[in-house]
Order: structure tokens, then sequence, then C-alpha cells
């Protein structure tokens, strides 16, 4: 697809400064620009990039004033960071998306098909699926017995749902997922051997939801694992069964929650965490990456860091004195002889 | 499938309080029972909901003695916990498991097939495998050359196992999930580069293992990478070539265990666990969540934690002066000032 | 396959001392050495083996003289360490690689396919995929539309390629890997909710990569993920949108790198090492095992640890301090009683 300028000036309400007529088919960073591409000015570490990029467009905000000659055509805009977001939307719904349920595929004759859906080659969905209107299952996905999926959502390929698990509206599940594989529980009998708990529960998700990469979210021992609307996960996640976490967190990669922890809305948790069983983590707590939580967090707007964590500004002071602490050894040295001598 | 309150009762031996004939179909916790489940009281800090709960039936100790009027039906048992573990493995067993082999896989024609064995859909079983009695084998997933898997083994969809590996009996192996894999071998050239070792060796998985969601065990450069009977790795689990993991060891979530390290029997290890290569662990071991392990622990029944590990009482007591070492450090410039006075 | 002691003699330019006609098919470590295996002495702390060890050929360096009778056939080499790596590589060439188009596989039909490729049954290959000369591509597979993959590269199975990403050649991917999922990005609206940034870059990943099982790669947001020649990443490692990996960089298991992180050549980096966002990592720099790398390392040849890192040899120091808190905490203590008593 091409675009002119003057075409994109008219869909974001810009205003064009130069050749209206020049053509844009992809988008660029602005310093690595090349023509034929359209980019964006939005941080001012880089303005000095728009008097050599080679992009034939560049989104720029309103109150710019050059210094030097620009090749490239501008569009003036309010936000430049939003407007190339919201152009990098409608690029993407442009996008040819796939449809139609693909010939080598597997569909037990009881499941529930909606509207325009698309089921690709090698996908298998088990009996008593439901599966809502426009949602697209690409290549090699399995979905187990009596799972129930919303509409408008994406399930990349080799993504691998159990059986009685709810997927809602809207949602997107990044490739080799598993979602309602059995939570990790066992009880020890007599000879020291480990005897398996059945996982008879489920997990639930909810609305625009998105789940990235090989992430997994094991079912409930009873009742459900359940992850709430707006939630964001990251690669290679880890949540344990009878986990819930609140609405909107968003959970960077590589996390590993531990069973039954309960996570609160609007949190903001950091890459490779680790947060023990049964532990609570009250809304609106942000907990820096490699944090380990072992306790739960009961105030709202927390700030934590450290195995095992605590308030962040604590733990750089800390961990300043711990990068010197062979220099408050050697003072603490000097103070003991000096006693000594005495 | 429904039982009635009397039916359970006889299976558990257990003594009915109410009536014999109320139904149930799922069970529940109790703090979120409804009608038509069954839940269990075992937990003292739970009491109070055996007076509001909804659930139709409850597992309760005989020595139990309400102090108001309960709706439930209860069933007296000796160990309300036990009870509902054996209550969900029935359960489980009654679940309708699949057989047969589905139309659409593959199966060379030299593969062993055991009796009553199950092979779904976008399966692919390679050349000289053999399979052993009741052994299921969900769709999706890969058996490589030469692979050797006993009976009543549950492999789930899309895990991949490549040739010559061999698993053992009533294991389970969870979606997604990768067993033999090349080790991460590489000699430097004189040029920087790496150049890879061939890895030659496999993977042997004794009986009774299970291993979670997206696990990778490589395969041994030159042998094998063993895991002993009744072993548990829970999902994202990282075992490196040459690896020996000991009987009844338990590993919790995202740990990794590099090249040649030995573990021992019956160790407990937590989530999100590092370990150096050629490392030893003694038997009973337990490991705190997120240590470091970077030497080997020779004597048994250590308990460890940190980052590289140490003592985890002695870690605990560093750890509280850690978080106090900016007062530490005010202590000691009062000292100093002090000394300075003088 | 099986060789005489003369034949692998020849091949290592080695000279036989011992049963030159003696036959060998596998190859064993010395410890575990069975008749008909061939085996190595390398390490001298493996030196005892050589006298009790059942292998039929041992490879040992010219210069050993034996203090007692072996019964094994030797051949003596410069090198047995890189001669058993020798024999591996020509032994894994002879191994039955796979070929041809298997027949439950989907290959659109825009697809250009080199000579002599693999492409096995349920695998699927999108439209306007080019596959290079001799390259496999395992079961379960799925490359997305677009894709571009060199010669003599090796897909294991169930490895998934979003569309619009390059693969170059002789390249391994393991099972399972996820190449091009979307990076994470999102920008929060005035509900406190989180609104998907489109992402429609790619992932390069140049010639002679591996990469292990249950990797991530994410596309970039714009522009293009590059993994440079030569690079080794373990597996679950992750890797953010917009990472730069430098050539003949190796990666251990478990790491993350997040978004726009650039990572020099050469270096060398621990598993479970975390890597904040738009860092950048010198040439030559080593990392050790869990990590947290926070701020760029701007000097070449820099090793570091900690989380956050700073010098390793510093680390190490503070570490043994921080392991003695307890007694410094006690010191100090004695110290301040002593000035009160005066």
């Amino acid at each position: 697809m091409k675009f002119s300028a003057c075409q994109i000036a008219n869909l974001l309400k810009g205003e064009v400064d130069g050749n209206p007529d020049v053509m844009v088919s992809r988008v660029s960073k602005i310093e690595e620009g090349e023509s034929g591409t359209i980019t964006f000015l939005a941080n001012e570490k880089f303005t000095k990039y728009i008097y050599t990029t080679k992009a034939s467009v560049v989104l720029i905000n309103r109150s710019f004033v050059p210094e030097k000659n620009i090749k490239s055509t501008l569009i003036k805009v309010d936000d430049p960071y939003k407007s190339i977001a919201h152009l990098l939307e409608i690029y993407n719904k442009c996008i040819d998306k796939p449809s139609g349920i693909e010939k080598n595929s597997y569909i037990d004759k009881s499941v529930k098909k909606g509207k325009n859906i698309y089921v690709g080659t090698f996908a298998y969905i088990g009996k008593n699926v439901v599966i809502g209107d426009n949602t697209l299952i690409f290549p090699g996905t399995f979905i187990g017995n009596n799972v129930n999926i919303g509409s408008n959502t994406i399930i990349y390929p080799s993504v691998n749902i159990y059986e009685d698990c709810t997927i809602g509206n809207n949602c997107i599940i990044h490739a080799g997922s598993v979602i309602g594989s059995d939570g990790f529980g066992f009880a020890p009998n007599e000879n020291k051997e480990f005897v398996k708990i059945a996982q008879i529960g489920n997990v639930i998700i909810e609305d625009n939801v998105e789940i990235g990469a090989l992430v997994t979210i094991d079912r409930a021992t009873m009742g459900s694992t359940i992850i709430r609307k707006g939630v964001k996960l990251d690669n290679h996640n880890h949540v344990a069964h009878n986990v819930e976490i609140g609405e909107n967190t968003v959970i960077a990669a590589q996390t590993g929650i531990a069973g039954t922890a309960k996570i609160g809305k609007n949190c903001m948790i950091g890459g490779q965490v680790g947060i023990s069983p049964h532990v609570k983590i009250a809304d609106n707590t942000k907990i820096a990456s490699q944090s380990g939580i072992t306790k739960s967090i009961l105030k709202k707007n927390t700030i934590i860091m450290g195995s095992p964590a605590f308030d962040m500004k604590d733990f750089h002071k800390s961990y300043i004195h711990f990068k010197a602490l062979d220099k408050i050894n050697k003072r603490l040295e000097k103070l003991e002889k000096n006693r000594t001598k005495k």
C-alpha cells in the first residue's frame, strides 16, 4: 500500500510542509530513514537526524522551528508520537488478515463457529469448543475440549489450550504459549515419593488480555486461575495454579508467580521477578526486575526492589553501601586498631 | 457424573451427617462453594466458612464439633485433605481419556505400538519408536526416530522429543516441552568464532517423572542426561547436557541447571534458581528461590539461599543488616567523627 | 557404522598402539567406557580411568607414558580433545539426514524451494517464503508469509517464525523457538488501560547463528531486531524488540534482553542475566550469571556481576563482607559500647 503525504496529513488532521504528492509505503526510524518511508520526531535527542534523514516524510510537532534546510516533506501534528501510533494502527488493520477454514485443520463437529473466523492448517479444535466472531486461530494450534474463545481474538501458531479454559474477547496469545497445563501440586508419601494431586480447575482469561510467546498459565487445582481484563504478560512468564492477576496489570518477561498468589490492579512488574506462593500484592504496586517477593504488599503504590524485596529507595541506599563494604570494613578495622592502641 | 453424599461416604469410609441423597457433580473451595458441589475443611483458618458455604457436601474431620447450625450435608472422615485428594484422583480416572489412533496422525510403519494407546491428530511418530501400553500421545507432538516410551505415560500436545531418547512408565510431559535438543557446546577457533561440538548423546527419563509445560532437557554431548524416577520439574525449567537429577527431587519453575551438574535425591529446589556447570548437590538439599549455586554442596540436608548461595539462616542474618546498611554507615561515621574530635 | 582403530587413526593422523583391527561403533566417556566404544583422555584428573576403562579404543596424547598395563587399544594424537571433536563432527555428518518433501506438509504454491531441501509432515510454509539449498525444516514448524531462509540451515520441529523475518545460512534453530512475535509495546490511555502499539518491524538472523530450544526473539516495533553472525543463544533466552546482538556473542540459558538494548561482539553472557531497555554493552564484555545490567557498559573487556551489576572482583570483595555482616555489626556494637563506657 502506498499513501501520499497529503493523504496521511488528512488522516492525521496535520498540515503539509513540502511536496504533498511524495509517496510512502513503509515506516522507518528517523536515524535509518530511507526514501519511500515515513518517520517521526518525538524525542528532542533525535532532532539532529531531521536534517540528514532520507525518509520521504517526517511527522513533527506543530511548534517545531527548523534551524537548517530539511529535505523531507514535513507533516505538522499536535503529537507526533500519538500520530505515528495511530498510523501504525491503521496500517496494521489494512494488512491482509487470513480468513476461512483451511483444508487440513481438524474441527470437531460439535464446535460452535462464529462468523468470519480463521482456522489454520494443522490446527486442532476439540469437542464442544465455542469460537466467537472474527477470531483467528493460526496453524498448529491445539484447543482442548470445552474451551470457550471470545470474539476478535488472535491465537498465534502452536498455542496449546487445555480443556475447559475460557479466553475472552479482543485477546492476543502469541506462539507456543500454554494455557491450562496442570498446576504443580504433589503430596509426599511415606517413601518420600511425591503423589500427584489431580488438577481439576481451569484458567479464565478475560477481555483485552495480551499474552506473549511461550508463556505458561497453569489451571487451578480447584476453581480458576484468573487473568483479569486488560492484563499484558510478556514472553516466558509463568503463572501458577489459582493465581489471580488484577485488571490492567503489566508484567515483563520471564517473571514467575507461584501458586495462589493474588496480584492487584494496575501493577507494573519487571522482568525475572519471582513471587512466592499465597502472597497478596496491592493495587498500583511497582516491582523492579529480578526482585523476589516473599511477603504480601498491603499498601498501594509501593515501589519495591531486591531479593527479598523492600522499599526501592532504601534498597538503592543499602546497595551503595554494599558496593563499598570493603571500605566500610577497613574503616572499622582502623577504628578497632586505634582502640587497641590506647 | 453425579454422586450422592451416601455414595461418596461409602467410597471414603466416612459417616454422613445430613441428607444422604443430596447430589454433587463438581468440587469447590469452601469459601466459594455452590449448590451441587462438594468441598472440604482441612485448615482451621477456614472453619468460619462452614457456616456460610453453599456447597452441598463438606468433608470434615470426625472430631469436628459445630458451634452453629450448618446447612450442608457433612461427611465425617479421618483426614479430609487426604479424602479430597483421593476423591480427585477417582474423579480424574473417570474423566473420558482419549483413545485410538486419530486419522490424520503420522506413524512410521516401523513403530511398535502397545495396547490401548492414543495418538492424536497431527502427531508425528518417527522410525523405530516404541510406545508402551495405555500411553497417550496428544495432537501435534513430535517423537523422533528410535525414541522409547514406556506404559501409562501421557505426552501432552506439541511436546518435541528428539531422536534416541527414552521416556519411562507413568510419566507426564506437559505441552510444548522439548526433550533431547542439543547441549550448548561450542569451542572457540582462532577467529573468535564458536564451532559447534556435535551432541551425540541422549536423554533418559525414568519412571513416574512429571515434567511441566515448556521445559527443556538437552541431550548429553556423549552418554546421557538422566532424570531419575519420581522427579517433578515445574514449567520453564532448563536442564543442560549431561545433568543428572536424583530420585524424587522436586524443582520449581524457571530454574536452570548447567551442564554436567549432578543433583542428589529428595532435594527441594525453588524457582528461578541457577546451578553452575559441574556442581554436585548432596541428597536432601533445600535451595531457596532465586539462589545461585556456584559450588558443590557436599553435606546432606543443607538449606541454602542467596546468589552466590550460603547457609539460609546466615543469609537472613546478613540480609537484615544489608537492609540497615545506611544506618550502619551512619553509626560508623559517628564513631569516626567522635574519634577525630578527641 | 563401525570403524576399526586403524581407520580412525588414519582419519586423525594418529598412531595405533594395540590391536588395529578392534571395531568401535559409539563414543563413550572414559569412566563409563564399554566394549565397542571409543573414548579419549584429555584431562589429567581422569588418567586413573585409562587403566580400568572397558572402552575398546582410547585417544591419547602422544606424550602419554602409561604407568601400568592398559587393555584398550590406544591411538596417539597431538590433541585428544580436538581429535574427538573432529571425530564427532564426522560421525554427525554421516548420520542419516531426512530429505524430500513429506506428504502431509503444507507449502504455498508461491514458495521458492532450494535444491535438496527437507520439509517434514505437518510443517506449514506460507506465501512467498524462500528456502535455500539443503535446508531442513522439521515436522510441525510454522513459517509465516515472506520469510526468507538461507542455505544449509536446520529448523527443528514446532519452531514458529512469524511473517517477514529473515534467517541466514548455516543456522540451527531448536524446537519450539519463536521468531518474530510482537514486541511488548503498549501506551497507557486515560483509563489506565494499555493500548497496543502495532509492531510492524521484523527479525533478521545472520549466518552461523545457533538458537536453542524455546527461545523468543521479538520483531522490532519499526526496523529490525538483529542477531549478528556467529551468535549462539541457549535455551529459554528472551530477546525483545529492536535489540541487536553483535557477532560471535554467546548467551547462556534463561537470559532476558529488554527492548532496544545493543549488545557488542564477542561478549560472553551467563544464564538468567537481565539486561534493561536501551542499555549498550561494549565488545568483549563478560557478565556473570544472574546479573542485572541497568546501565550501559562502555569500556570493552569489562567483567561484571551482581544485580545491579558492577566490577566482578569488587562484587566478590563486597560479598565476602556481606556474608560477615552480622560480625561486622557486632564489631560495631563493641566499639559503640566501648565508647559509651568512657
